[in-house]
C-alpha cells in the first residue's frame, strides 16, 4: 500500500521531486500543483494520468493525498505548509524551511499539534557521503572535531530576492547539523560578505562559527567563481577527513595524519602522524530517492524524519544570525536559543 | 665580474639560499655564517673552499663580501640587517622582513640613508606563476579584481614562537602585494583564529580584507590539515583565474566565464558568460634563482628590487593588524598608514 | 506532429531509451515490448498509458508506431530489425548493430530496399565532447592525425557470451569512425588479449590499427581494473587533444604543443612547440536525447542519420577482424572491403 | 671512511650523479671526467676542489678512486666500463647497461672475474613507490599478478640514434624486473611502433609481453604526447594497484576491488568485490641518493646490488627482442635464454 503525494511547485526543484516520488515504491504520485498549468503538464509529460491542479485549496481537499512536497519560493513555504498541515497532510519542504525563523517555528508547532510529519528536504544529508561522514564522527574514527572548512563555489544562479548566504549556505549548514554530534549549535556567527558588482547584496561571503572546545567551522559560499568546488575538510584529533563531492571516484578520504600536542608540555612535545589514507567505497544512490523513502518511513513508523523541522530551524537560526552579522559589519552575533521551540 | 655574498644562518632556509647563490653566474658565494660551525660545514659539504664564519662581526668586516643574505629567526633580522647595512653591505632578508613593523621601518630607512639595496625574499613572487598572474592583471585580461580567495593548508611545521598567521600568511600577503595594482593596501583586516589543541596560539585561521570598490581578499591558513592545498582564485570582472600550485601540469587556468550585471537595471539584466578556459604554458625555473638574479640586478643597476623593503613593510603591516584583530575577538582593525616611511 | 515509437527490450539499456523517447518533443512513446511483462511494466511505472506488448508480431502490426528502438541481446538484433523493416518501421539498434557482419549487411540492404531509416545507436557520437572532437579534426585545428590512443577500463559487467573486445571496443571504434575523416578504415588490425582468470575468453586486451600515412590507432579495453579510465589522446601535426570523459569540468583539452620535424633534414631540425592549452566549454546535454532527435530528423528529412547502418558495419568489420587476429595469436589481419555493401 | 668516486660524462644525466654523490656521506666525489673540460667545470661550480679529468686513462690510473659512475652515450658504456673494471674500479652505469646485449654480457662476465660490483642505474627502482610496489607483491597483498599496464608518455627529447622504445621503455622494463617475482622473464614480446612524422624510427609504440599463467604486461611509450602521463596499473587476483607517479600527494592506491571467478563454474559464478581503497604514506627521498647508498653498500658488503648487471641484461634482452619484432612487422618474438650468462 503506497501513500498518495502531490508535488507543489513545478519550477527549478519540483521536477526532481516529481521524478523521485514517481519512481518510488512507497509513494503514488497523484498530482502536481502549479499556478502555471502548462509548466506542470510539461513536468509530468504525455501518456500520464498524474493529475494537474492549479488550486492549492482544491488539492488539499482531496482524499487520495496523504502528503505534499513543497518546492515553491521560500517566502511562500509557511503559508502553503500551514494550510497543508491544517488539511491533515504530512509535509516535506524544500530548503530553507522558511524565509523567517518565526514562520518556521509556527510550522514546527503546528505539525506537533496535528501529529503530522514535517520534514526539511536537506537533500545532501541523504547522500552516501554525508551519511558516512556522520558515521565516522559518531564512531570516533575522527576523534574530536577540531575544525570544519567548507567551500561551495560555482557560477551561481543569481536569485532575485536572496543573497549568496541564503542560497548556498543552507547546504553546508544542514550538513554540519547532520554530522556534528548534537547538531549545529554554534555559540555565535560572523558573516563577511562582498558585493563587488554593486548589486546591493552579497555575491560571495564567509561564515565563521566558533564551536565548543576551541573548534571552529568556516563556510565559503561564492556565486562568482567559474570553477565548481564543493569541498569540506573535517579535522579531528585522531584523523582528518576530506570530502570532495566533485570527485565521484574518490569522494571521501580519511587521513591518518595530524598533529599531536601533549598538554602542559613545551613546544618540543609536538609530534606528527604521517600515516596512510583510505577512501571508503560508497554506494551510488540518488539522494532524493532516500529523501522520499525516509519521508514515507517517518509517516509509517510515526516518528520524526532524520531531517525534521528542528534541523530546519537550527539552519534558519544561523542564517538569520548571519544576516544580522552582515548588517553589523561582520561582528560576531550570538545565536538565539533554539530551546524556545 | 661577480658579486661576493655570504649567507647568514644555516638552518631551515639557509641551505636553499646557499644552493642558489652557489650556482648563480652573478654571484660568488664567499662564506656561510652560523654560530654552529658544524651545521654550516654540513651545508657547504666537502671539497669546497667556501668559508665558514661563526662571527657576524668578522664576516661583515670582510672586503670580498658585497652583500649578505639573512636566513635567521625573524626576531634577529633587524639587528643583523642593520649591522650589515652599517658595514656597507647590500641585504636580502628571508620573510618576514622583521617581527615588528617598527624594526622593519628602521631597516628601510637605514638602507635608504646608506644607498644600499634592501630586498625582502618574497620567494613566491619570483615563480613563473605569480609573475604571469601579475601580468594578466596589469594587462587587463582579468578586468577589475572582484575577489581573491587564497588557501594554504598543510600539516605545518609548528614553530615555537609564531602562530599560523605569521608563519604562512606572509606568502599569501606578499603574493597579493605583488599582483594587486598599487600593492597590498587593504582598508582593514579581520582575523579569526582557532586553537583547538589548546596550545595558546592559532593553528588555523582566516583573514578577511575589504579592498577598494567592494572587492574582498580572504586568506585561509592552516597547520592542521593532512592534505596540502595551495590554491588561489582571483575573480575579475572579465575573467577569473585559478592558480593551483600543486598541479605542475596546469598551474594557471584562466576562465572566460563570469556574471555580468548591468548597472541600474533589474535582476533580469544579469547574464552569464560560459566561455573557454585556457592554461598558459609556464617556464619551469627555480624561484630562488630568480631572487638571486634580481638581487644582483638591483645592485648593479642601482634600483630597488621588485620585492623591496616597502613590500616587506606592507606585509608586516597586515600581519600586525591581524594580531590586533585576533586579540580583539575578530573585529575589523584599520591599517596604519604606510606613508610614514 | 510527433512520431510514434516502441522500445523493444526492457533490460539494461531499454530503460534509458524509454526515458529519452518519453521526454522527447519529437516522439510519442507508444509501447514497450518485452517477453517479460512485469519487467516492461516496471520500466514505464504507474499512472502511465504507455502500452505493454509481449508479442513482437502484434507490436509490428500496429499502425500508431512509425519506428522501433531495439535494445535486446546482440544475437537477436538482425531478426527483430528485419521483421520491423519488413513491417515498414524505421529502426534504431543498440550497438553493436549485429553479432555478425553478414547479418548486419542484410539489415543495411533491407533498409535501403524499403527506403527506411536504419540507425546504429552509437551513443557516444552524440556527446558534446565527440561532436566537438569531430569539428576540431574537420576544421584542421589538430592538423593531420598522427596517433590515437584510447583507454576504456573499469570493473566490467562480465557478459556471458561476449569477450571484452565485443563489449567495450564498439564504443571506441564508433567514436573513431565518427571523428576520423572518411570514417574508420584501418588497413589491418592486431588484437592481443589476456585471460588471466582462465575463463576461456579475453578479460582485457589491446587493438592496434595502422592508419594511412604512418599514423596508428590503439585501443585498450579492460574489464578487470578497479578504477574507471575513459581517456583518448589524439595527436595531430598541429595540436594534440586529450579527452578525459570522467573529468566533467574539463573533458577536452587542446594542447598547442608538439614536435615539428622538417622533412629531408638531419636530426637537428627537430623543434618543439610548448604553447598554451585551452579547454573548450561544452554544453551539457544527455547524448541519448540527441540520438532520439537525430533519429526523428533523419526520418522527417528522408536522409541517413549521422550514425547509419554503414557506420555500424565498419565497426563490426573491425570487431570481426579482431577476433580473427586473436585466434591467430595476435597477427595483423587485413580488413575485408566494406565496398561489397 | 668514505669511498672515492668519479663521474664520467657531464652531459644530461651526469650533473644529477654529481649532485648526489657529492652530498652522500658514503662517498667522496673526487673527480668529474669529460672530454669537454668547460662542461665538467660548469657542473662542479666554483670554489670546489673536485678535480676535472679529460683523459679516461689518467682517471682510471688514480689510486684515490674506488669506483666510477658512467653517464655517457649508451654505445660507449661497454668500452668505458670494461676499462674501469680492468683498472679495478667498481662500476655503476646509466641505463641501458649497453646498446647491445653481447656487450653487456661481457661487462657482467668481466665484473664477475674481477670480483667487482657492476650496478645498473635503474633509478626508478629506488623510488619509494617502486620499493613499496615490490613489497606489496612479495607480501601477497595483490595476490597473483593478472596484468600490468604501463604508460609513459610525454613530449620527448627526441634522440638522434635511438627510437622511443630504447629511450623510454628501459624505465618500465626495469621496474617490471624489480617488482615481478623472479624478475622480468616474458615468454615473448611483440612491438608495434609508429613513425607518423616519417623520420625513419618509431616515435610512439606498444610492447605486449605474455607472462606465465595467462597474465600480460603491456607498455605504451610515446614521444609525441603533450601531457605527461606516467601511470602503471597492476591488477592482481586479490587487489589492484594504481601508481600515478605525477600525483605526489597520492602516488600509490591499492584497491580492494576485483572480479572473482570460480573455476569450473558457469558465468553466474562471477562475483565482484567493491571494497575500499587505501593510499600508503610514502617517504620522500631522492631516488638517486638511494642509488648512491646501495652502490656503496654493495661494495662494502661484497654483495650484488639490488639492480645488478643481470637486471640490466634482462632489460636489454627484451629491448633487442622488441627491435626484432618491430622489424618483423609486430610478430611475437621469443626471448633468448638469459641463462647463457
Amino acid at each position: 500500500m503506497s501513500l498518495g503525494i502531490a508535488v507543489v511547485g513545478a519550477g527549478y526543484w519540483g521536477p526532481n521531486l516529481v521524478r523521485n516520488f514517481r519512481s518510488s515504491d512507497e509513494w503514488d504520485l497523484v498530482a502536481v500543483c502549479d499556478l502555471d498549468e502548462a509548466r506542470a503538464r510539461k513536468v509530468i509529460g504525455s501518456r500520464s494520468s498524474i493529475e494537474i491542479e492549479t488550486s492549492l485549496e482544491r488539492l488539499l481537499s482531496r482524499d487520495d493525498i496523504d502528503a505534499v512536497a513543497i518546492a515553491t519560493p521560500a517566502r511562500t513555504h509557511s503559508t502553503i505548509a500551514l494550510a497543508a498541515l491544517d488539511a491533515g497532510k504530512h509535509v516535506v519542504v524544500e530548503k530553507p524551511l522558511a524565509d523567517r525563523h518565526a514562520d518556521a517555528a509556527r510550522m514546527v508547532e503546528r505539525a506537533k499539534e496535528r501529529e503530522l510529519v514535517l520534514m526539511t528536504d536537506h537533500t545532501y544529508c541523504y547522500t552516501s557521503a554525508v551519511v558516512r561522514i556522520g558515521e565516522l564522527i559518531a564512531d570516533g574514527v575522527l576523534g574530536d572535531v577540531l575544525f570544519i572548512d567548507s567551500v561551495r563555489i560555482n557560477l551561481g544562479l543569481v536569485q532575485p530576492d536572496v543573497d549568496v548566504f541564503w542560497d548556498l549556505a543552507p547546504h553546508d549548514l544542514s550538513i554540519l547539523d547532520h554530522v556534528l554530534p548534537g547538531g549545529l549549535r554554534p555559540q555565535s556567527v560572523a558573516a563577511h560578505g562582498a558585493d563587488p558588482l554593486g548589486t546591493g547584496k552579497a555575491y560571495l561571503g564567509y561564515l565563521t562559527m566558533p564551536l565548543p572546545g576551541g573548534a571552529i567551522a568556516h563556510v565559503h559560499v561564492n556565486w562568482l567563481s567559474p570553477t565548481k568546488i564543493r569541498q569540506m575538510v573535517i579535522g579531528g584529533s585522531r584523523r582528518t577527513l576530506v570530502w570532495d563531492d566533485l570527485n565521484p571516484q574518490q569522494r571521501l578520504a580519511v587521513y591518518d595524519r595530524g598533529v599531536d600536542v601533549e598538554a602542559d608540555r613545551v613546544a618540543a612535545a609536538i609530534s606528527y602522524r604521517l600515516g596512510d589514507m583510505y577512501a571508503p567505497a560508497l554506494p551510488e544512490r540518488e539522494a532524493l530517492a532516500s529523501v522520499a523513502a525516509e519521508f514515507a518511513a517517518a509517516i509509517t513508523e510515526k516518528r520524526p524524519p532524520r531531517t525534521d523541522g528542528h534541523s530546519g530551524l537550527r539552519v534558519l537560526d544561523v542564517l538569520e544570525a548571519s544576516s544580522r552579522s552582515l548588517a553589523a559589519g561582520g561582528a560576531f552575533v550570538e545565536l538565539e536559543s533554539l530551546e524556545r521551540v
